[in-house]
This record gives structure tokens, C-alpha cells and sequence, in this order.
């Protein structure tokens, strides 16, 4: 189980969010409350929109809170839509290709939750990956082969739809593999303009996910940074947060788009 | 706060008695228990003697729950000595310099507890370690910089004297500048033969250290491996545990020569 | 290009090889003479055997010629059969778990060279890796995809003839896919017993390996670490150095091997 | 032996100067010319002002040739004013506290040189420096000592008459510690707005030092980072490059300013 944290608004400094408020990630990585994990110290990531198309990136596998740079580039660079993610690893090691975001062209991607039985699809898994996408899976996580998968699955041009078709695939993976483990699935994608956040687990478990709109900012959180009753709104289970790149917020059901592919 | 465990007796795998335990070291740089910090995730090290005089060190910045090699050497690595240290820094940055254990010719040191107001005293403690000692300094931390005072004071011909004259130095210079927050200091020290182990604060409350006798063998721990109730004994505030080369255990007070310096 | 040192004999401190010689591996990490890169300072490993039936690791991340735990763990540990390894990487990323040796059960693999064009066939080469080996992937080289795939090719039964089939189905992934750079392999195997150095190259252009006997010792290099005219022999392009268990060395073709499997 | 570049002028990205030339400082990592070291593997960092009065810092352990962090900071990150150092050590570990360049408040400071003999001074150099500037010493490098003691000496008001004193001090503890290796000092300083580049050694023989002015823009570099005929210029040996806030370049007489102590 992870922590993260997704903005989009004014521009502000990372700091402002990731290493100032009293439940910062920051903070997290070392004290998360609603985490199974009260430690997210394997390694962390965070990820930028700036002048170029492409995000800047920094990961390392130092825990988020000893880590001079992190601090450094926090109070540095101002944005108006950036990825914070502090890692509690489910298995895989600690490098910083495994570490969150991961990125693809102009798109981010983190993910707090788990394949089930991972190692026991993970090569079926990637032998999904089409050779040009996996080409970048420069780790070995669950997570970066999901967001592969979901890249080919139309990730990019239907967002909701790509990924119920995704997880519907890594869903058949795992029952033809005979696993009983969940798949429990919280996650934030951008494009650099627009924003999803999902929260979906085949036992009706996911972790939790929730999210602030102020003054046209959006903050979608693994769990509130500050007091829990500032305005902070769980994203329902199985449900998509879609925050279009022209400003609006809605909630869409992705277990319905679920159901659709079921049927 | 840290966590620290040391051993003599037959030689055994590092791994029985640093990763195996319910409580072992590795369990408690993710969850200590009577720390004041239950997370000792900032760098680790162990020490210890083989066929060489001197001890093998392996140090590393990164958690110890995370790093395989440190899994690996101590499944490989069989020592009849040896000292193991997770670290939660206090302010000094984290690097291999400044994780335990601190190595100088056959000496080993490991340290739980803080210099209060280090920052301002650091320089002139280090102004009192002689320049062939000081040469030693690879670090930055208020614990190597006592280690290295220590042996200035004679470390190596009357660990218990010697570490009460440091005490009593430190404590000097910290009210000369008028620090008010306290000295702690729970330590243990080695020569490849014998075992020292410090519990003293100028205010009462030292970390607690613990240990344990079992065929022959000595286990020094600052917060018991298995259950409570499995033969463990506190060091009495104020005290130093002596493990002589020849086998014998005695307690000794550390207050007392401290005193006998006042008078 | 990479640098490797093997070592079967008498135990001896690594240090003795890894760290003290005038061209010790350390020093080739910095200046490697026979390499394509003189700088091989892309991480670094060491493997050994002890008192475990499965080898100690050693792996880092960082040039070996600053690592301080590498020089006290080459001081420290004696082993009559280990493998160090330093790495220049030709595209996958610098981390531990890219680093060599590679370990499964109680072998031991290192490679110098690189499958051309491995972006091209990564995917449909891991694909032919079993799921139990597949589990065993750590990282995402070249490198530890031929090592599983030689196991899945019999590696622990016929060293040779798997190493063969394996090369020749990766020379096969090659050509399907349109490649046209080359397929260069040089390596070290061993079972903690037995040892096998390749030299084969689809272009005729092997990295170079070397190797010395001497008092029943046998060290295997890619390149000299002490003067040249000391004994040093060259394993021919296109064979295998084969020592066995029971102490004797010869020279086996490869290419013969590779050629029985096309008829 | 390190390699270092200064840019002042209109806003670019890092990158440009940093990963881009044929002789970036990236690739003087891996192949340095003019170095005494052809490889500056030990650590590196980068310093840049952005819209906070003080400037960011990225600094790491590894190589910068093979730092994702490094290409991708370098990529998003625009200035009109940055400082980058890739290290060589002379001695002292590679920890990301020992990396170049070091700050203090508004100040950036990085050196390729080297004190001879520092070990037998480091203590009586740092007894010089005042307690609240010593609080800012995170590492144990020469480098790092100069620079406090520069400031202590006066850098932020007159920085070449302060660098004088500096040096000069340090000339006079060397000899009174019979030390007979030189003190060979290339270095960059800037406050954020005005920039110094000085070169100066005892013996005669300061590391090399370049400039190019171009479209009001300057940049300093310890070797050229392309062709070596376009329009570099050398800082004389004995002398200070001084680019004051204004805009205007000159070169000063270092030796003077320190003979003039000497009267």
C-alpha cells in the first residue's frame, strides 16, 4: 500500500502540498494513517508539467523523508499539475524503475494497490504489452505493466473505458491462474491536461481516495493531507473521478463500464 | 532514536539473530516498539570480526527492511562478535558515514541517544579530538564524534573511566553554551574481545538496554528481540555492562566514576 | 563491455583478487584496458561460495572503485569459489537488480557483451522464460533473460548444449525480428562445483577471456590483472572453458555444439 | 580533479549546456580532456536560481553519465543563472553532503582543486570557522571548508579580497603543518547575481579555466564544452574572473590582492 497525490489548479510549488501541511506525503511516507502500511519508506517519485510537453520526473529510493533533494525540488518548482507518490512495496524491489510515477510521452500514471498473485501472471501479463510499449517498462512492477496494459487497451483515447478493459484482462489472468488473492486497484492518470483517478478492487475493497475542489484547484489524495473535515469527498467505490481538461469534475462508475465489456 | 543489538559468543549467522526474530533488528527498523520513533529507517550497519583483526563494516543509507545484500551477508557472514545498528537520525544527514557502526583499528562503537544542542557545541567537541583520531572522521555525527573523544580520553585502557571523562567533557561544553535539552547515551563499544555497554542521561531517562545470558552467550539489545518474559535484563540506569575477554559479566557504575571525576 | 573475474581454488580472501592486483577489478571499474569502454562504472557485484549450499550476493549500484563495503567485504570474506563482476551497462538502467552476478538456487551466471537490438525481442525472449524461472527475474537486462533462459534450456544438466540452444534461440528471435547488430556473449556459469566460461559470437568478434591455472587454482578474467606474459591463456572464440568438479580443465567447442542443433 | 561549468544570461534550460554539447559536462563525466582524471564518477550537482531568492539543489552519489533524475531535471528546469559539478575525489567519501555545489543562503560555491595534505589541517581549518556558519557544514570536503571560510572571511562583501584571506590562511596552516603538496584552487562563486571564477595555486599550476562570452551571456568552464576555437578564453593563472550584477566582465589580479596581505 502506497500514498499519493494529484493536483491541478494555479500553479503553486510542490511544497505547498507535498512537504508543508500536516499530513503532507512527506509526512506520509513516514506516518500514513489509513494505510495497512504506516511506513511508505520504499522509495518515492513525483511528476511535472512545466514548459515542455513531456513531465519532469525525479524518483529515489530513499525514503521521501530524509531526502535533501526532494525537499530542494519541492520548494523549487511551481506547477499547476503534478503526481506525488511514497512507496510501501508490495514484493517487488526498490529501484527507482519501480518507483511511481511512471510516465509515457505526455502521460503519468500511479497506482496504490496490487495484483493479487502478481509473479504468478506477471509474464502473461507483459506478454500483452504490445513491443513499442514495452519497450518503456523499464521496471517490474505491477503497476507500470498495468498502465502498459491500459496504454494499449486506448488509454489515451477513452480513459474509463481503457481501463475497466484493462482490469477486466488482469482480472481473467488471475482466475485462469487460479488466484485468489484481490485485485485492489487506486490509481491517477493524466495526459497533462486532463486528470482520472480510479478506485475499484474485485472484492469491493479498494483503498481509499478522495478529493478537494477549491477556488478551481482540484486535490485528489490517498487520504486527506490536512483535518479530515475540510471539505474532503471519498471517491466511491468503483468509481471514476474525471476531471476534464476544460475544468469540469464528475464522477463516472467504472463498474459499469465494467459491466458493459462483461456483457 | 535508534535500535542496536550486539553479540559474543559462538560464532553464529548474523541473520539468527538480526533478521530471523519476530522482533529481530530488520522487524524493528520498519516497527520498534519502545522507541520513541518506531521507524529506524535512516541507514543501517553491522560489524564484525572474522579471521582479520580488524571487523568487516557494510553500511547503507537505505532502510534495513529493503536492502537484500544486507539479507544475503547475514545468511553468509558466521562471527562470534558482532554489532548491528539501525538508524533514525537525530539531524545529521543521512549517509554511510554517518550510520553505525564506527570502526577505527579494532574498535567497534554503535550508539543510541543525542547530543542535545549538537549544533552548537560540534565544533569545539571536535576541536578536542586529536588530529591522528580526527583524520578518522568520515562522518558528521554527534555519535562518532563522542566514539572519537573517547578514544582521545582512553578508550582503549579504561572503556568505563574513559567514557565517563567523555560525558563529563560533552556535558561541559554543552553548558558552557547553555543548552538546556538533555545528554542521553546508551552505547556499546567492543575491542574484538570484550563488550561494553552504556546506559547513562544527564536527566534519568536513557533509552533502554537490555540483555541476556544464554550458554555462554551474551546478547546486548536496546529493546528485547522475542518475548519480554525470555530472560532479559535491564542495565540499570547509570550503569555499564562489562563483558570481559575472559568470559565474566559485571555491571559497573557509570554514575560512580563519573563522580569521582566531580570531586 | 563489462569487466569479470571468476575465481576456483584454494579459499582465499576476494580482496586478494577483486581489490589488491595492479589490474584488480576495482581497478579495471575505472580502467579497464581491453574494454570498448575503459570506464565500467555502472554498478558492480560480487558472488561467493561460503558455508550455504547458495552463494552470497553482493550488488550495488555505485562504481566499485568508491565503494568502502565493497573493500571491507573483500577483506573480510575467503571463499574458494566466487565470481565479481563490474558493469558498464549497454542501455538498461543502473540498478542492483541489473547488476551482475545473477543468482538461482546454487548458480551463479555473469556476462560481458550484449544481445543487439534487445529492445526489438525483450518481450517475446522473456516470454519463452517459465513462469516458476520468469518469478526469478529481478531485473530487466540482456543478461539475466539469457541466464533464465538457459536454465529453462538445461543449464544444470548440460552447461554447454543448453548455452548453445539458448544462444541459438536467441540468434533466432534476432533474425525474425530484422535485427542486424550482433549477438556478443561472453560468460561465467557455476553450480558452486563446476565451472564454464564462454566466448561466442554470431560475428566472430567475442569479448575477450582469459585464463590461468596455478596450483590447482583457477582464475578466469576478461582481461588480464596482473602482466600479461604471467601464464595468462586466451579461451579461443567460439569455445567453452570447462572445469569441472573433479578438478580437471578443457576447452570445449561451442560453435560445434550450436552447429549439432541446426543440422 | 572535477569539472565544473557557470552560466549567467538569458533563461535556458539546463540541459542545453549541461547534457546537450559534444563535450557536455555529462560527458566530461565519463571523458574528461584537460582533467587529470579522464573519469568524474564521484558524485555531481547541480544549483540553480528560479523565482525563490535561494537557489535549488540536486545532488547524487552516482555517476552523472547514467542519472535519470540529472536528464530529466535538466530537461524542465530553465535559468538565467545555474552552477554544475561533476566529481572527481581526492580523498573523501562520495556522499551526496560531499558533492559540489555547496550553498549558504543566497550563495552557491563549487572548486576543483585540492588542499595537500588537508588531513593534517582539516581540524585547525575548521576550528577558523564560526559556530553558526560550522552549524551549515553538512559534509567533510576541502572544498566545502574553503568555502565557510571564505564566507567567514568576508565573501559576501568583498569576495576576491576574501578569497585572498582565505587562501592565504590556508597557505599558513599548510606550512606550519610542514605540508609540501601544493594548494591548487579553481572555483566558482555567486550570489545569485554577480559571479566569480577564480584560479590560483601556490605552485604555479591551478587547473585549468575557461570563459565565453556570447549575446550577453556568460559561461565558465573548467575545460571547453565544444570546439575548442569557439571563442573560448582562458582566466589567466593568478587571476579572478569577476561578472558583476551589472552585467560588465572583468579580470582581477588574485596574486596582487594576496600579495598585498602579505605587506
Amino acid at each position: 500500500m502506497c500514498r499519493f497525490l494529484a493536483y491541478r489548479g494555479e500553479p503553486i510549488f510542490l511544497a505547498d502540498l507535498v512537504c508543508a501541511p500536516a499530513h503532507s506525503l512527506v509526512h506520509q511516507s513516514l506516518h500514513a494513517v489509513e494505510a495497512k502500511t504506516g511506513t511508505n519508506g520504499d522509495g518515492f517519485g513525483i511528476g511535472w508539467y512545466g514548459e515542455r510537453p513531456e513531465p519532469g520526473i525525479y524518483r529515489e529510493v530513499r525514503p521521501a523523508w530524509s531526502d535533501e533533494n526532494l525537499r530542494s525540488l519541492c520548494d523549487q518548482v511551481r506547477s499547476g499539475l503534478f503526481f506525488a507518490h511514497v512507496r510501501a512495496s508490495t514484493g517487488t524491489s526498490t529501484t527507482r524503475a519501480n518507483c511511481h510515477p511512471f510516465a509515457h510521452g505526455r502521460h503519468l500514471f500511479m497506482h496504490n494497490g496490487q495484483i493479487g498473485g502478481y509473479a504468478r501472471i506477471k509474464r502473461r501479463l507483459e506478454a500483452l504489452i504490445p513491443d513499442d510499449l514495452y519497450d518503456g517498462r523499464l521496471g517490474t512492477t505491477d503497476s507500470e505493466a498495468i498502465f502498459l496494459a491500459a496504454l494499449a487497451s486506448g488509454l489515451k483515447d477513452d480513459p474509463v473505458a481503457a481501463m475497466a478493459r484493462t482490469l477486466k484482462l488482469v482480472r481473467g489472468l488471475m482466475n485462469e491462474a487460479g488466484i485468489e488473492e484481490p485485485l485492489r486497484f487506486t490509481a491517477a492518470v493524466t495526459d497533462g491536461d486532463s486528470l482520472w483517478a480510479y478506485r475499484w478492487a474485485c472484492d469491493g475493497k479498494p483503498p481509499t481516495l478522495y478529493f478537494r475542489e477549491e477556488n478551481g484547484s482540484l486535490l485528489v489524495v490517498s487520504e486527506p493531507i490536512d483535518d479530515k473535515d475540510r471539505g474532503w469527498q471519498e471517491v466511491p467505490k468503483g468509481c471514476t473521478l474525471v476531471a476534464s481538461a476544460k475544468g469540469g469534475i464528475e464522477v463516472q462508475c467504472l463498474n459499469e463500464a465494467m459491466n458493459r465489456l462483461a456483457a
